[in-house]
């Protein structure tokens, strides 16, 4: 069998036994609480790791653009959400070809305007389009705020080829908080708030069928509270060091780590590594800024990057050799996921299989 | 003809008009001072771009990786050098390939225990690679420095397998400098520096057929230095944001661009366009990070990035629709050249043809 010692250098692994374990504790953690899991496939980008997600009791997947749900459409999967605002007559006719090969399909929506050219063109079909309104929780991206709620939930019910199915939000502003303790209550305070909104909308007398949050540091705590029944966490089935910053996992469940080889030692505080920002992302580690990649059981990190180097300030007592091989926990496994087209599955030192990324670069 | 009008979202733009002023000027500037160009490809990857540069006079191509390399091997460029360590058994037996179908080719070097590997390879072969050592004249990232490199050298050229051609350096340093008046003293020393080395190595009876040096901000004053030979700057086929903030050229300079969608705006001072990290990399502009982003003519820009949303603070008295079609000057071209597929190549508003990024994600 093909060993990891007999790949080139950069190439990212994926440890099958950690991510495996992975997928199987948020099943878990969804299953025990009633909650619908629906991962966010952006993070892995792979058919086949959707399939495990799937059996281990997904319901669907969340991606983020039309053309990365074209791909697992293409693959067989029937029960797809676009958490995007989607906007534009071209993504309608999208829309519309992969409503035709789906059993269900939802978008995400926060303006008439955007929804109103979906609406439009599901109507001239004779079809109606699922679409959940975001609300915004504290991250202040998108999304209408709760109390906008109920005013943006009735007039996109009111389009006709749209109908409400219910509301999302994406906590990312737990990825700022400094200690597991802000996280959980970041993740209290999104569970509930969107659980109140629900409540105030079907008091106004709007179905809402679907309460969604999301996030991998706050899936656990958010998806426990009363009232949501959906949790859409993507990152988990890799991690990355910006998880075990934020107290999410240890490093032992970063199932992607990146097999890189030190090119140049050229002064004694300093080596330098075959993987740049090409391989890495020039992502920030959360919630502190440190480095873009770790070596575990190193305290030496990755400095400074630039497109294919990786300089590493090497700390007193340690040494890089040129020709070693090492690995790295990079700061962000979704952006990682997004520059390459094939990532390594192992088990051990063991090479088991290649998984293509199927829908790297689907930006539309 | 087919209008940018017609292109979904997000998509990157080269205006071949500027692209070609862009490659001419550069050109002109290296015939004037009768060096020779060999420009970094790494900025476009794309077969048709440099087939520009060698028509417009440069005597081959710079990449970083032996799979870049390969690329344009196959598209039958004949000479090239790898501006890179290259270490690694696996990787000698790739540029013993790239050798034999290759009219010139050359590789990096600044470690004994990196080119041993190599020089062993050719040697078995009965073959001799040419090996360019790399000299740290100030970017702290590769290559010897200065007073080093006569040693580094001899023991380069004394390995059998391998001829030195040449000394070669990058002067990155200078992205991190205030004033263009700061970037042409970085250029004049690197200029300076490269040229004091050839003549201590030459006075120690080493062949130096080649002085090369690198860089867009820094080319057109380092190439001007007695002694320099060769130049490999990358960036200036399509310039971007950060080589506006250095004043390396001006907005009007910027090829490429990339074209997005509002598809949000949530507040009165916050818009949101589906261009993300995926799509415009979180690179930070230089010389001082500022966002994202930029859109010509409005002081807005792109202040928070993830994947797929980029987030625009909105100046007072600007403001942006859902709906609406934005160009945005990213922060880094290179980068964003490795995120796409295909470039779309424009003039004015006219599409004229669909550019494959071919050498896109090739890290090894």
């Amino acid at each position: 069998m093909k060993s990891i010692h007999d790949l080139e250098t950069p190439v990212v692994l994926v440890d099958l036994d950690v991510l495996e374990r992975n997928i199987a504790r948020m099943a878990e953690r969804a299953r025990t609480l009633g909650v619908r899991l629906r991962p966010h496939a952006k993070t892995h980008k792979v058919v086949e790791v959707g399939r495990r997600q799937i059996a281990a009791g997904a319901t669907g997947l969340s991606l983020a653009k039309p053309s990365e749900a074209e791909v697992f459409a293409e693959a067989g999967f029937d029960d797809l959400f676009i958490a995007y605002p989607v906007v534009g007559a071209d993504k309608a006719r999208r829309l519309l070809a992969l409503a035709e090969r789906l059993r269900r399909l939802a978008v995400g929506a926060d303006s008439v305007e955007g929804a109103s050219t979906l609406a439009g063109a599901f109507r001239a079909a004779g079809r109606t389009l699922d679409v959940m309104l975001k609300v915004d929780v504290g991250l202040h991206r998108v999304g209408v705020l709760p109390e906008r709620a109920p005013e943006m939930a009735r007039r996109l019910a009111d389009l006709p080829g749209l109908r409400l199915r219910g509301i999302f939000t994406h906590a990312g502003h737990g990825y700022g908080e400094e200690t597991p303790d802000g996280v959980a209550k970041v993740a209290r305070h999104e569970g509930r708030t969107m659980a109140a909104v629900a409540d105030e909308l079907r008091r106004a007398g709007l179905a809402v069928e679907e309460v969604s949050v999301g996030s991998t540091p706050t899936a656990r705590e958010a998806m426990a509270q009363p009232g949501v029944t959906e949790c859409r966490p993507g990152n988990y089935v890799y991690h990355d060091g910006s998880q075990v910053g934020l107290g999410t996992c240890t490093a032992a469940d970063c199932a992607l780590t990146v097999l890189a080889t030190v090119v140049s030692v050229p002064a004694a505080d300093r080596a330098v590594v075959d993987a740049g920002s090409k391989t890495l992302s020039s992502d920030p580690l959360r919630p502190h800024a440190a480095g873009f990649g770790q070596f575990p059981g190193r305290r030496s990190r990755i400095q400074r990057l630039s497109e294919e180097h990786g300089v590493v300030v090497v700390e007193g007592g340690e040494s890089f050799q040129v020709g070693e091989r090492v690995r790295i926990i990079p700061n962000h496994a979704c952006v990682v996921s997004n520059l390459h087209d094939r990532v390594i599955g192992i088990r051990g030192e063991s090479v088991e299989s290649e998984l293509i990324v199927a829908a790297r670069g689907r930006v539309r």
